[in-house]
């Protein structure tokens, strides 16, 4: 009744997932092998250390939770907030949100700093929210993928860490395609995702956490209301005492460490230079097709690997995708609540920051934009291209 | 600083997870698609019609839960029951006991229904456990992995539904191996693991459950206390509605429709036969090794598909299981709390329920138990040899 699998080739240019190397595929075709193997536990302490270098910390609590990246966040707020706690939540889009509803549900009481969608939070406006009303955590965004905006994460923790409050910070889309910087930065917990700059299929969500962090959640006076998402008892199974939790999704740790190999190899201050000259490259094409940047314009408070641009005016928002997908392969996104038909988020991550795809989605674009943007095409070509011959030269030998 | 994933090969007859076939691994490493592609929606669809043919049921609330097993037992029990609210689990092993600690990490009042480890329940204690205390809903695991155990889940439901009670199953084992009727035993919510019989690597949840549960998780009075395992939000993914919820894991559900396919190309029917009969291959040859079976004989209170003997006067659990690793390739399982180093776990689950892998198994443990047993490699091979020829006559046309 169902035939055998075949699906289009698409090139994913949207705020993630997106294509995979295919060493990562190929690795998740491995055959199992038992996850208390010594052949497996092996694996997974040297995935601990690769994730290490790739947050950019020595702390021993780092492995990936068996969900996606919001299974990561919830892990978080549910093993460290106890019901009734107070944490102040930065919200300036979708995934801000979704931190205030992963903590009202977990019981927290919830300060919520408002930020206009597409714009970086002021850490003034946490500092003075701390003031107000303490709290025990501060849960904050840090690469915004439904606007574009970039948190300074760096100066919440510092605004936190003057009242003693902890940080806990949503990396999922800046981890290895943008500095972070968990030890130097002092972010008491960070959670990434493996289907954006990482360039891993979605599935796995790693979290890394400091000793105090841990100190605190074994001290809790409640239990964490989850078994699954209870970082205490999976860091036990991450750890040399390899407490029997869940059937690990093996295959997907197959390919998360693969991915990370493939991030170091490349060493992960040249992967982060390639995806903001990618970035750039691709927001200097959409300006010459006549598109218009959402948000802040290139700089600090803008993610690199995602631009978002204004929909037309004139132009049906799902229609357009539609057919980008169909004529061309090339997938974009919308956007969420008010900017939903308004704005499309168009990412370059992991193997897609680089030229060849990021010209091809200029061209589809302009191809599909029809009219005026057809012809120009050349000049965005052109204007990308340029920006990757510079990174280009600077990466060569003088 | 980390080499190519190299692997070596593994007999994996413990208690899951066993071997996929190459099929399932194949599809898994075929490239993405974006979760909201039409190719990828309609693969979605056609996933939940293949889960409904396994799950034998109609319901249109049939989708996988985006994490393992215990994720898909946890969403069940978070999004049914309301803090506060009574539940009945029965605890006849480490899977009930893991019911038992969800529940009661959820806010639920909790009334324990134990029999002995081994033992199956009888749904009268259940129906005795419901008039002292009436609650509503009663959590049962099918088949006790940790023990062998098949509890009698119809008799159960008949017992819950005499007073209006749901039924939730844990059916992570048995789902595609062994008989599991959602429908015709109106078992309320039903919760399958991909690992076991199914074949797939672990990372997927399905679950099914009826319209009265789905309409019941509406009219809760207070909000589902997460947002990742929130059934009410992953139903609303998996229809129509497409609500954007979490980034699918979608190499997984490749995987997951491979595996399906498998069985259904087998035929349900056929694949539980199959089970049935490798596991009294298996059974029969490890009798025929000297070993004791632990817990029920075979028949209606045993799983097929494990194996669970006890470990010989004098032989170190662990040590022994190393060895049978290392220099045979073929791993076993151990065992949890009060039976550990006491009992060994030897699945036959998926393509591992036929005799090649069950003789391997047979003539690997004779050869590292030594002395005696090796001498009784050849009973033991002609004892489950024979099980199979029966099997192959039966089906031959006559």
């Amino acid at each position: 009744m169902s035939a055998d699998l075949a699906l289009p080739a698409r090139l994913l240019m949207g705020s993630g997932p997106t294509n995979p190397d295919p060493r990562v595929l190929r690795a998740m075709a491995t055959g199992l092998v038992g996850q208390f193997d010594p052949a497996f536990t092996a694996l997974m302490g040297e995935t601990q250390e690769l994730l290490r270098q790739v947050f950019r910390t020595r702390n021993r609590s780092t492995f990936p939770v068996p969900g996606t990246s919001r299974a990561g966040m919830e892990a978080a707020v549910v093993s460290l907030v106890e019901p009734g706690e107070r944490v102040v939540v930065v919200e300036n889009g979708r995934f801000g949100l979704l931190f205030e509803e992963i903590a009202r549900r977990a019981g927290a009481e919830v300060t919520v700093v408002r930020t206009p969608w597409g714009k970086p939070v002021d850490p003034d406006d946490v500092r003075r929210a701390l003031d107000a009303a303490p709290a025990m955590a501060v849960l904050v965004v840090h690469a915004e993928t439904s606007t574009g905006a970039m948190n300074p994460v760096r100066e919440v923790a510092a605004a936190a860490h003057r009242q003693g409050v902890a940080v806990v910070v949503d990396a999922v889309c800046s981890f290895a395609g943008a500095p972070l910087e968990t030890d130097a930065w002092e972010l008491d917990v960070v959670v990434a995702g493996t289907q954006k700059c990482l360039g891993c299929p979605s599935g796995l969500a790693p979290v890394t956490y400091s000793d105090a962090v841990a100190a605190r959640m074994a001290r809790r006076r409640s239990p964490i209301r989850s078994n699954y998402l209870d970082l205490t008892q999976l860091d036990r199974y991450w750890s040399p005492e390899r407490l029997n939790h869940h059937t690990a999704p093996t295959t997907m740790v197959y390919g998360l460490r693969e991915a990370l190999r493939i991030v170091l190899e490349e060493g992960l201050d040249a992967r982060i230079a390639r995806h903001r000259c990618a970035g750039e490259a691709m927001a200097m094409g959409l300006a010459a097709l006549g598109l218009e940047l959402f948000g802040q314009p290139l700089g600090p408070g803008k993610m690199p690997m995602l631009a978002p641009v204004a929909v037309p005016e004139g132009v049906d928002d799902a229609a357009f995708r539609a057919r980008l997908l169909e004529a061309h392969g090339v997938e974009i996104m919308g956007a969420f609540g008010a900017l939903a038909g308004r704005v499309w988020r168009i990412g370059s991550m992991a193997d897609n920051a680089r030229p060849a795809p990021v010209l091809r989605t200029l061209g589809a674009l302009g191809d599909t934009l029809g009219g005026r943007a057809r012809g120009m095409v050349p000049d965005a070509l052109t204007a990308a291209g340029r920006r990757f011959d510079a990174l280009a030269r600077a990466a060569a030998p003088a």
